[in-house]
């Protein structure tokens, strides 16, 4: 069944910027057994998790697919600004430029487990930002799954001590 | 079940501008079963579609949610500038300031049933530029599936000749 969600991968080379291969992964959501595949392979490793939470924009697709999937909730993080009322902060590098993602308020208890989702897994520094954003209000990171992992990058260097879901490496 | 998922919606006063009263929907995603309810009833509503059209960036979650309920794919309606390669693109007002959104490549082929979903239904000037760029892309448009809808608004009147679904209304 991965197979089918490798095959729908498609690769654009110099975006956002030169040198730079994307991944886009719009084609694997489109297909309803590829996002079927993704969401119940996701789940299956969310293990204790109350919440999934997503990274915007494209961990949301894949992190509320996974939660509903689970049975369980989801929680965007989200880019600055975005959110009426915001719990915490964090600031980060990016592979190119820089961002700072917000938690939303009154959504993650001290003590909750949560598990982390997003697209793809590169550098790792949008993936530590969320991760510790997550940790200083208080959560337990169950782990982080990822559709797809470019292992040149070494983000999962980045992830010290939490658990890597890879479904697709690259 | 619906109620339970009313309860959930909070109302934050004077965002993004004074004046406005935000409905911010991230306690109903935070919740297992509100969410699983959401995505079965906009589900349900799919009829023959084949995919469900998230807007960027509340609806694709919900978006998600319940094409993987449907067991169907989902395309993201994006904001400018996010796609590596963009089929068509359209520009509107919104209540607050303006906005172009685009499709993705590649992804919507003529004559195909698609589904919209977003969180919120205001003055629908969102919604209805997002039909519009699915019908330019030869989409058949089966119906607008949201949340909630301020009815006081009257975005139901910008959707004209599409069948509006709101789970809630304020």
């Amino acid at each position: 069944m991965l197979r089918v969600v490798a095959e729908r991968i498609r690769s654009v080379p110099d975006h956002p910027q030169p040198g730079v291969l994307f991944r886009d992964i719009t084609p694997v959501l489109a297909d309803g057994e590829a996002l079927a595949t993704v969401a119940a392979e996701l789940a299956a490793r969310t293990g204790q998790a109350e919440l999934v939470a997503g990274v915007e924009a494209r961990g949301f697709l894949f992190g509320a697919a996974a939660a509903v999937v689970a049975g369980i909730g989801t929680v965007p993080v989200r880019k600055e600004g975005k959110l009426p009322v915001v719990a915490a902060s964090r600031s980060y590098d990016l592979e190119y430029g820089s961002a700072t993602l917000e938690l939303p308020a009154g959504i993650v208890e001290p003590g909750t487990p949560v598990y982390v989702v997003d697209d793809v897994l590169a550098t790792g520094g949008t993936a530590a930002a969320t991760c510790a954003l997550l940790t200083e209000a208080g959560a337990e990171i169950v782990g982080f799954g990822t559709l797809l992992e470019i292992t040149a990058l070494r983000g999962r260097d980045a992830l010290d001590g939490i658990r890597v879901d890879a479904l697709l490496s690259a």
